[in-house]
């Protein structure tokens, strides 16, 4: 691997800055979105930063368009570029790296749904199915690598991968400016972290008095107890599923908790049905598309997660890959919609 | 009415101009977008101008509020805006009425659905009901007037009206030159012209090569026969009806007509099935909620109703106004999706 050392910095604001120039003729300037509606919802004044509008519609591209760039730069280059993920990160990377030229071998579960797969290999990437009861994940990525001199490129416990997804970050502080607001407090979906960490270096430059939260959804809340305890804590294994199906990871990562523990003011988590009426209020007010792990930032701020009050916060919604079962459910009220506070705002821009 | 003269002459560019300027601090600049896979699809560049995250979920807003604002600053100011619609036309006018100020009335059918007459009240409007089957609703609006004092806000044919929806013209050519390109034309969804001639007029005075093309649903393209026969054709009585509830206007009004006749290069007709694939396609693809009539311009490039291979274009996503079960029903493929051409490229995002 040409940067393993590199990889395990943390990045500064001048990484950021420079991601946003490398990505900038591939990746897409995501309009900030101020809706009334919104703030009349939540008596303040909110932002939604629309990383659903992404290339491959989540984040997940900055960050490996920003990755396989620089590898692809390094010497020696790569024969090839290697991934684990069946979600928006294979996506991500499958895309990033038919842009430039790499072949990338993406490494799935064999029972992972028949579309994912398709969705990544019409991206361009050839996919290596592995058995997750009998097999080793990381082994099999490893072994792919070896045959086939392969770099591989981590979902967000890289430096590369942070500094790009932090160049949302960076768009959303000049975009809020440019709109004649401060903000108080930015809210990003959280998993790994590479998101939340890099928008919360970006961020802390650009205007250190705005706070970083972090969402998860309840039960996977890792990394909102990892900065309440000031270590790492995984999730308990026997936590039921979340129909947040992107931010299920078992822990923060090393460099992200890091970064997290040093710029986040803390975590705050959702339960499925705000997810879902978070998705129903998008739909119905903001006409976008938000998948449910891309909700959850949304969710706190319908929810009263937070105070929002005569206050000015962002929140960014990272990705709107989500299927049209899932989608039409959170729309019906019995598909699990939370009640109450939404009720009287819904209707204004119906 | 205090602008009688002026509302019936056509705008010219500084009357747009002056609309940005009046409308600047309460309506969006909403984005104009580029999506790789929706490029690849038509393997031409193709912009989409989201309207559908405009104030109250379409671009009625700008007319209304433009013409609105232009009405309260008239001597004698009228006590109260009367408008008729049950659809996008009345919330734009409702909310724009409210940021001024002006009480409005909005006589609607006692028929039209309950959710509609809800959304309109909440956005602060009275609604006067009529039976549509024993009143006229031209006579029941003008007793309104006479007895409130009021100043009606016509849908479309009016200067006022029609200088702002043009200002979606104007960001979209401005938006357009930003990214590098010049248009070779710019589809925009018709009913009776408001929105097609304003941003005719932008268009053409910024952009005079790029070509204007009116898209209507089939049976409902009174406009496009118009522009062919060289005058105002009416749609038969006896057309069943369309899901593009936004577009079904009788035919283009005097104003607007004569706006386009000069200044449109012709119009397209798109059916529903064609609708439902385009509504799925920005469900998928582009991540964004877009109601059957808005969606006409984007099914036209999807379908091939124009050439667009190697082309430049911008579509005009009008609104997003979608009950969700229309909404579920055009994500499924029962629900009358057109089939073949859009199944390749889909999978790129989703």
């Amino acid at each position: 691997m040409p940067d393993v050392e590199s990889a395990a910095r943390a990045p500064v604001l001048a990484d950021i800055e420079a991601a946003a120039e490398r990505i900038k003729d591939r990746a897409l300037l995501t309009p900030l979105i101020e809706n009334p509606a919104l703030n009349e919802a939540v008596g303040g004044r909110v932002f939604v930063k629309a990383e659903t509008l992404q290339r491959t519609g989540s984040f997940k591209f900055r960050g490996a368009y920003n990755k396989i760039k620089l590898l692809a730069a390094a010497h020696p280059r790569p024969r090839s570029i290697v991934a684990f993920s069946s979600g928006n990160h294979a996506q991500g990377v499958a895309a990033a790296a038919s842009l430039l030229g790499l072949p990338s071998i993406i490494v799935m579960p064999a029972d992972a749904p028949a579309i994912k797969i398709a969705n990544t290999k019409a991206l361009g990437a050839e996919i290596r199915l592995y058995d997750r009861y009998g097999e080793d994940r990381e082994a099999v990525a490893a072994a792919v690598m070896n045959e086939r001199g392969g770099a591989l490129v981590r979902p967000f416990d890289d430096s590369g991968v942070i500094a790009g997804q932090g160049t949302a970050g960076l768009e959303l502080i000049r975009q809020a400016r440019a709109a004649g607001a401060t903000l108080d407090a930015v809210l990003v979906p959280c998993s790994g972290g590479g998101l939340a960490s890099g928008i919360a270096i970006a961020v802390n430059a650009l205007s250190p008095a705005t706070a970083i939260h972090t969402v998860e959804p309840e039960g996977f809340d890792d990394t909102a107890r990892s900065l309440r305890s000031g270590r790492i804590v995984a999730n308990e294994t026997t936590t039921k599923p979340t129909i947040c199906d992107a931010l299920m990871s078992a822990s923060p990562g090393v460099l992200t908790f890091s970064i997290l523990q040093r710029l986040a003011e803390g975590g705050l988590a959702v339960g499925d049905a705000e997810v879902f009426a978070a998705m129903e209020f998008a739909f119905r007010v903001l006409k976008l598309v938000v998948e449910p792990g891309g909700a959850v930032a949304l969710a706190a701020v319908l929810h009263g997660k937070i105070p929002c009050q005569g206050r000015t916060l962002a929140v960014v919604c990272s990705g709107g890959n989500v299927d049209e079962t899932t989608f039409c459910r959170a729309l019906t009220p019995r598909g699990g919609r939370a009640s109450g506070r939404l009720e009287g705002c819904g209707a204004v821009a119906g």
